[in-house]
C-alpha cells in the first residue's frame, strides 16, 4: 500500500478544505493510505472517529510554517511543523509522497534538503499541468520557478522527466516536447536556450522545436521546457492576464444595466463551459520532479476541489511508480557517462 | 516642421491601410510632414493627387523586405527597399522618425545599423504600451525582445528612457517603475535581476520594487523594466492568453444554442467595453528607444486603426523632442563617468 503524507495546516482554508477533500477522495483510492500532519485536536474535530484507522492517520505536530517565513530558515527552525514532519516521514520511508498547500519556498526546501534528489539529477524542476485551448488534456510546463538560475543540463533532464510524466500519468502517447524561446528558429535566444535546443534536438524526445509565449496555451506542445526564471514569468503572466480578463468581463456584465444583466443570465451556461475549460483545479497540483519522492503543491487559496484532484493525481503518480522510472532512467545515464 | 518616414510596403494590409491612416490623420497633424516610401504607381493610385505636396510626399522604392527575409542580410542586400530607404532618410536628417509594419528584426537592424545609437546608450530597447485593468493609461514595458542577452547597465538605461517617455508622451506624473522578477523580495531572481534591482534602488527613478508576471496587467507600475528575453516571453504570454480566452468565449457564445445566442446579443455592449479596455491599438506602436530617432513598429496584421494611433503617437514623441531629451540625459552621464 502506498502512503501520502499530507501537510494539513498549509493554505488559507486549512485544515478544513484538506480534511474534506481527503474524506471525499478516500473511497476512490482503496489502495492508498493518507497521513494528516497537524493540530491533533482540530483534525479530530473534523474527522469522524470511525474514519480513522489503517488507511487514515493523524500525526500530531505543534508548529506551522506560514507564507511569511523565510523558507530555508523555517524548515531548519520549525522542526515540529506539519510540513517538516511530513517530509521526514517520506525521507524515512514511512510515506511515499509529500503534499502541501503551504509556503512554496519551504516546500521546495523540504523536498530538496529533507527528501533529497534522485542520483544523477542535477536540479529538481517544478511542473504544473495547465489547460490548453485545443484539448481536454492540457500541457505540462517545467521549470516554473524552483530555479532562478538554469543550465542546459538541467533543462534536458526536466524535459525527460516531464515527458515521462505526460506519458505515464496523463496518458499522452509520445508527447510533443517544445522549448520556450523568443522565436521559432533554432538559433533564437541566449546561450542557454541555444545550447538547450541542441541537446533537445539530439535527444530521444519527440522534440518539435521552439515555442513562443503566445503559443503556450494553444496546446501545440504536450510538454514545454523552460528555464525557471522565464518559466515563472510566463506562468504568472498567463495567470494574471486570465484573471484580469475574467474579472473585467464580470464587471462589464454587472455594470451595464438591466439588459446586460438579463443577457448575462442567458449566457451563464456558456460562461460555465469557458470556466471549466480553463479550470486549473482538475489538472491537480504542481509537482517537484527529480526528488526521491513526489513533492506536490497546490495554491494556498485552494478549496476542496483542487485538493481532491491533487490527491487523485498523486495516487496516479504512485501507481505508475514514476520515481522508480526516473531512478532507472537517470542511473543508466550516470553509468553511460 | 517634423517629418515622419513611413515604410508603406510593410505588413499584411500594405499599402492601403497605411495610406488610409495617413490621409485620416493628416488634418490632425498640421505641423508634421509624412513621406511614404514604396511602389510609386500603387501609392499614387491610392492617394488623391491634390493631397500630395509639401506635407505628403512619395519616395519611389523598388524592393520590399518580407517577414521571411533574414533581417541583417535583408537590410544589406535590399538597398532599395522601402524600409532601408526610409531609414536612410532619417540617417541623413531628411526625416525625424521611422515607422514600419514590416519585418521586426529588419526594422531593429535598420534602426541600429543605419540610424544608429545615441551616444552613451549601450543597447536600444523595444517598448510597447500595454493596457492595464486599473487605468485608461496602460503601462510601458521595456525591453520586449530587441535583446536576447541583457546586462544591468542596459536595464537601468531602458528604465530611464521609458520613464521619461511615460512622463512626456503619456503624461504620467512621476511614473512608478518596477522590475519584472520572479518574486517580490529584493534578492529574487538571478545575478542580472539582483544587480539591476540595486541599480534601480540607487537611481533617481520612482522605483517601487519587483513586479511579478501576474501583476503586470493590473497597472501597478507605469513602467516595467525587464531583460529582453523574459520580456518577450511575458508580452507574448499575455497576448496569447488574452487571444485564447477571447476566442474561447466567442466559441462558447456561438455554440451553446439559441438562448445563449440571444444572451450574447444582449451583452454586446458590455463585450464592446471589454474589448475597448484591452484594445492595444489606441496605445500606438512599440518604440525602439535609444536610437538617434524614434523607430516605431506596429503589428504586421494591423488595419487602419493601429496605424492611425501610431502616427499620432510618433507626432507626440517628436513634439516632445524625446530624442533631444535622451541625448541630454545620457551625454551628461557620459561626462559624469
Amino acid at each position: 500500500m502506498k502512503t501520502i503524507a499530507i501537510d494539513a495546516m498549509g493554505g488559507e482554508n486549512a485544515p478544513k478544505a484538506i480534511v474534506d477533500a481527503v474524506l471525499k477522495v478516500q473511497p476512490e483510492l482503496p489502495d492508498t493510505k493518507m497521513i494528516l500532519f497537524g493540530d491533533q485536536a482540530k483534525l479530530e474535530e473534523l474527522i469522524p472517529a470511525d474514519k480513522l484507522g489503517e488507511k487514515l492517520e493523524i500525526v500530531a505536530t505543534s508548529e506551522i510554517i506560514s507564507d511569511e517565513d523565510e523558507p530555508v530558515k523555517a524548515i531548519r527552525s520549525k522542526k515540529d511543523s506539519s510540513m517538516v514532519v511530513a517530509a521526514r516521514y517520506v525521507k524515512e520511508g514511512k510515506a511515499d509522497a509529500l503534499f502541501s498547500l503551504g509556503n512554496t519556498g519551504a516546500l521546495l526546501a523540504s523536498g530538496i534538503f529533507i527528501i533529497g534528489r534522485i542520483k544523477g539529477i542535477n536540479r529538481p524542476g517544478l511542473m504544473p499541468t495547465l489547460p490548453a485551448s485545443n484539448s481536454e488534456n492540457g500541457f505540462n510546463i517545467i521549470d516554473v520557478g524552483a530555479n532562478a538560475k538554469s543550465k542546459p543540463e538541467y533543462l534536458i533532464q526536466w524535459a525527460k522527466m516531464a515527458a515521462y510524466y505526460a506519458e505515464k500519468v496523463r496518458g499522452v502517447n509520445n508527447p510533443k516536447v517544445a522549448l520556450l524561446n523568443n522565436g521559432a528558429e533554432s538559433d533564437k535566444g541566449d546561450d542557454l536556450h541555444q545550447a538547450t535546443y541542441q541537446l533537445l534536438a539530439d535527444s530521444d524526445l519527440n522534440f518539435i522545436g521552439n515555442i513562443e509565449g503566445n503559443e503556450l496555451m494553444t496546446g501545440k506542445a504536450d510538454v514545454v521546457v523552460t528555464d525557471g526564471f522565464s518559466g515563472n514569468i510566463a506562468l504568472k503572466s498567463v495567470e494574471g492576464m486570465s484573471s484580469v480578463l475574467l474579472h473585467s468581463l464580470k464587471d462589464s456584465l454587472l455594470n451595464n444595466g438591466l439588459k446586460t444583466k438579463v443577457g448575462a443570465l442567458m449566457i451563464k451556461g456558456a460562461l460555465g463551459d469557458l470556466r471549466k475549460k480553463y479550470d486549473t483545479a482538475r489538472h491537480g497540483g504542481a509537482v517537484l520532479l527529480g526528488l526521491n519522492a513526489p513533492v506536490v503543491k497546490t495554491h494556498g487559496r485552494s478549496d476542496i476541489r483542487p485538493v481532491y484532484y491533487t490527491l487523485k493525481q498523486i495516487d496516479k503518480i504512485l501507481a505508475e511508480d514514476l520515481i522508480e522510472g526516473f531512478k532507472h532512467e537517470f542511473s543508466k545515464q550516470e553509468e553511460g557517462k
